[in-house]
């Protein structure tokens, strides 16, 4: 199975001046693709931070990606704290570098100084391209490098984004109207009958229109172990506290 | 400074099957309160991922707050988590176990017998009580721990919020028309004048209706040197390229 990990770059967004909306973006496409997403980090935008954060989830995931800081200012510091997390010295990428002063000739701009520290990378790092991406994918080792600002972070992932595609997961849930007390045995006999299939359980507070208390989810990436999962607890359960399963 | 980590509890919000709204909720209540948050970790139903997390963030920050995985079930496994991560015992609670006991009577309902573990808590716990809340907030160290079900995550929050308050955030924001690798300079030199104050640097995609194309946001706690900071970047940037200032 694909596992994934984010770093999520943000003092904007710890201190809510920002509504982050890359990770749930991220998290519904993952998901669609079949990754399994194991692990969000949310840190300020010290360079330790970013380091130590990109360092421990790239040895435990098969992909990390990184949301933000990476512009041409002060606070924008996730390339540098990349490359220290996997002690790389950063370098001019003879490639951006071309890319950006062909941009600026373009359009018959002046180019500053600070505009080609975009150019700097870790070395060793590699450009994904993909058709509609005028600009590639910066990957560091697992570790793709996306900016912050929404939009650039969604084109650049679905430009990207089949690379990352696996078998899908199947789910199926059972909507419960007992209280989550009263079936947890018959979901603990469930868990230790099917290793392979994932349960999870998410009481309401107050029940729902449909009289269900508690949402069942089955899931897993095989559908027959799936099947057979949820046929066992829907007996046990028994159909009389069974609102609806889908 | 009060500083403050995240452990969100959560597999349903890491394969997208429940949106997390009490990350957002306690940004909000965080800064309002005046407390920094600097990190979220958001990890799966796995004791070792909630143990090691806890344990991280425990050390680093004067506060951490957990959500989800306290229920009856199999999938409730962040008090365990809590306890593994201080190398506690878990046991049951003397006085949790009145209340639950007490609850159930007064209803005229059984108890099952899963519904005691609810007081199965690390050694060593507090628990804090306030005005309005009937079930108190289990306190292990530094570490907060709250159910993950948003309605009752709010509610304790709420009822516990105001032991947290410290003096406020200063903020200031200027929206400049300029590109942000053109004004970078200016917010080196303030950011190296004014090391108590944290500027950050917002560019847009698109420029806003009101033509601004970067917001520059100026905070601290000391609202003197916040002032000073921002009215040395309001003079640098130049009046002609500022769309307004707040």
């Amino acid at each position: 199975m694909s596992t994934a990990g984010l770093v999520v770059i943000g003092d904007e967004i710890l201190s809510g001046k920002t509504v982050d909306t890359n990770t749930p973006f991220l998290i519904a496409e993952l998901r669609a693709l079949g990754v399994s997403l194991r692990e969000i980090v949310v840190v300020t935008d010290v360079l330790d931070e970013i380091s130590a954060s990109v360092r421990r989830l790239s040895g435990r995931w098969d992909y990390v990606f990184t949301s933000g800081g990476v512009g041409p200012t002060h606070d924008d510091v996730t390339i540098e704290g990349v490359a220290r997390a996997f002690d790389m010295r950063i370098q001019r990428h003879a490639v951006l570098e071309r890319m950006i002063r062909a941009y600026f000739e373009s359009r018959g701009l002046p180019l500053p100084e600070r505009n080609l520290r975009m150019a700097d990378v870790p070395l060793g790092s590699s450009l994904v391209t993909a058709d509609n991406l005028h600009w590639p994918v910066l990957l560091v080792r697992n570790v793709y490098v996306l900016p912050g600002v929404p939009e650039v972070f969604r084109r650049k992932f679905l430009a990207i984004r089949e690379r990352f595609r696996v078998p899908p997961f199947h789910l199926r849930q059972l909507f419960v109207s007992q209280d989550e007390a009263d079936i947890a045995d018959h979901m603990d006999a469930t868990v230790a009958a099917h290793p392979g299939v994932s349960i999870g359980s998410y009481p309401l507070w107050t029940p729902a229109e449909d009289g269900h208390r508690v949402k069942i989810t089955v899931e897993g990436k095989d559908a027959t172990e799936v099947e057979r999962a949820y046929e066992a607890l829907r007996q046990q359960i028994g159909a009389a506290s069974i609102v609806r399963g889908e």
